[in-house]
């Protein structure tokens, strides 16, 4: 399980904070501020949900010059399904930050999380930006993994550096939630900030890259929000100067990946009443789309998630999902293996039902799925169906 | 609810049997014999699950003439994923019944519903073959329905005769499942008899749009199980002859999907751990495909089922349910209403919240969206995600 700690989270350039302005009943932190010193460099990476909540379609807007100072972020309200009065809360929000710290226009994005479809109280969010733009710190981004929060269990983050080319970058990342893991806190929201100084282009790249292996392949419930939000500044402090695709770029996308990866493991650990993790391989694929699909499909499927919890080594339930997947492979030709025992070869049970049985009854699960049909794989991650996810989803709102 | 008793179920031209042959370790039945006193006409729809179970093969084969006496179905093993010997014992489950009736080779289908990967107890069957021809009568549906049964709560019959011409006809249908509703208990298996004088190829058209509008609109887990059948069988008894697309068809696909739909909608209720029936209604859809994707969506979100378990009129997942359907909408033009009452108006909260919340504590739930983009349309049911579901499918398989 991770650090129920946020390590040391300091990227030179960066300065954040996080309040609480009242939109959570319960007065805990609801509103974050990640500034950098100077114009960063910045991408994201939105939801393809049709549906996009209001602070969603703002950034995607003020983003197209790839330039900004950093992000406001409210938790308790996701600003979505609100019209037009959603796309103003969303400007105001934006303008009155900027206004707090002497800011250009444009140069602030606005993230949300928590309720769809209840108006944002802008109001709460306007008187509180001069204490959240005097509360900047280097050391602030604890504070702001905080104030992102909805029903997580933990605050999110994950930091490394690296050497390229004799200099030293850092990368520090924050993030909450998974897709919609909660009865109406929609929302996967993460934040990576670097002193790498690479280009638009290529952060863009990166960023791109290290959600697709990370956010984008773990799933609690298939949902997938109005506001899920991937940014990442470039803050350029660092020597290290990355403006093509070499060794350089190479070794900050791994980097970048690494962060995101912690960040989604620890979002799937925490998904909502979750009791194991359980990473999906399928290999042997014809394809890479192919790999894909029947990795997702058996990650969404209630049963098999619903078998990892009881512990039982369902393998039939597995090859059950494959096959509606719409992959490509011949039944006969398929092998499975649940923590490293192979429970189905060529198609077929080969008796090691009680050995899988014991081998699986651990917090991190391995399903390991040969199609047995060409060299492609995919690799997804997801938690169990339990007692506790109905309990938290069924639930009345208050 | 349905009622648990099983209606009269004569049809002119079969009888049929339900007894034990020790594959349930309970004891309970486990074999059904569904016979036409003459050769009958014959149509299938199965599974399209990639991996195909060893009967559901048997019967694409066999049912090519699109003539046939009967079907031996068995519960309590699915004879899937059980290679080349699986295959044989479909074969030589077929034959021992044949051979019982003195029928023609080739003249009797296989299905079977129950644990995957386990080699079917063939000898069981064979040994009971003569016991199951010997208890044919009537009456027997009632034992066949029991028959077929896993975990089912109760067995599940619908009946309706109707005047065509002024010949009566009569369909009578049974089945059992739901997807793979069971820890290992796969399949949807449902039959359906008529002494209709109809042509095959007319049979298999309403049975397809019958299945369509029933079977395949519901949904309980999203799993598609490798064992799902579902058989019609025309004894030409009844003085109605049906050859071509006229009146008499039209009023013979409607008493066919209405027999359908009862039993598809009595698998919803007792979808495993179901405590409300939940009907997705979409209209203004662009075409007909964007209103499925719409619907299927929403009724295989967990959250959108988690929330229907609370009574809660939680508008926003279904929007986000939508949202990332892949079906065409423009969200300003979105209402929705559940059991009538309007809680989304041109995207946005109508305030009705509390007057849903009352509106959808009952048995059975109806939730409407308006797409506002077209005039396609689609309707699907389902089932909510409950504490019991969890707790029987994550229970150890015994």
């Amino acid at each position: 399980m991770p650090s129920k700690n946020i390590p040391i989270l300091r990227v030179p350039g960066f300065k954040a904070s996080g309040i609480s302005c009242g939109i959570k009943k319960t007065g805990a932190l609801d509103l974050a501020l990640i500034l950098s010193d100077n114009e960063a460099t910045v991408a994201g990476v939105f939801t393809k949900n049709r549906v996009k909540a209001a602070p969603v379609l703002y950034c995607v807007k003020t983003l197209k010059k790839a330039r900004a100072r950093g992000v406001v972020v409210n938790s308790g309200n996701a600003n979505a399904c609100t019209g037009k009065a959603g796309l103003s809360h969303a400007e105001q929000t934006a303008a009155a930050v900027e206004c707090a710290l002497g800011a250009e226009k444009g140069s602030i994005l606005v993230a949300s999380t928590g309720v769809i479809g209840v108006p944002l109280p802008v109001d709460k969010i306007i008187n509180k930006s001069r204490s959240l733009s005097v509360g900047l710190s280097g050391n602030g981004l604890r504070d702001a993994a905080r104030a992102i929060m909805t029903t997580d269990a933990y605050p999110k983050a994950s930091f490394r550096t690296v050497r390229i080319n004799k200099a030293k970058i850092t990368i520090a990342g924050i993030a909450k939630g998974a897709g919609m893991i909660c009865p109406d806190m929609a929302t996967m929201l993460a934040f990576l900030l670097t002193d790498a100084d690479i280009d638009a282009r290529l952060l863009k790249k990166a960023l791109a890259e290290a959600v697709g292996q990370s956010f984008n392949s773990i799933s609690v419930d298939n949902d997938m929000s109005t506001n899920d939000t991937a940014l990442a500044f470039a803050s350029r402090m660092s020597k290290c100067r990355i403006e093509s695709e070499g060794n350089a770029f190479t070794a900050f996308k791994k980097a970048l990946n690494a962060v995101c990866l912690d960040l989604a493991l620890m979002i799937v650990r925490d998904g909502e009443g979750a009791t194991r993790l359980i990473e999906i391989n399928v290999k042997g694929a014809r394809s890479k789309r192919d790999a894909t699909m029947a990795a997702r499909t058996i990650a969404g499927s209630y049963l098999v998630k619903a078998a990892f919890f009881g512990g039982d080594p369902n393998w039939g339930r597995i090859i059950a999902a494959i096959g509606r997947s719409g992959a490509y492979f011949r039944e006969k030709s398929v092998g499975i293996w649940l923590n490293r025992v192979q429970v189905v070869r060529n198609g077929i049970d080969t008796g090691m039902e009680k050995k899988a049985a014991a081998a699986i009854k651990v917090k991190e699960v391995n399903a390991t799925i040969d199609l047995g049909s060409g060299d492609a794989w995919a690799r997804v991650w997801t938690s169990d169906l339990t007692h506790d996810y109905v309990r938290i989803n069924s639930s009345y709102r208050t």
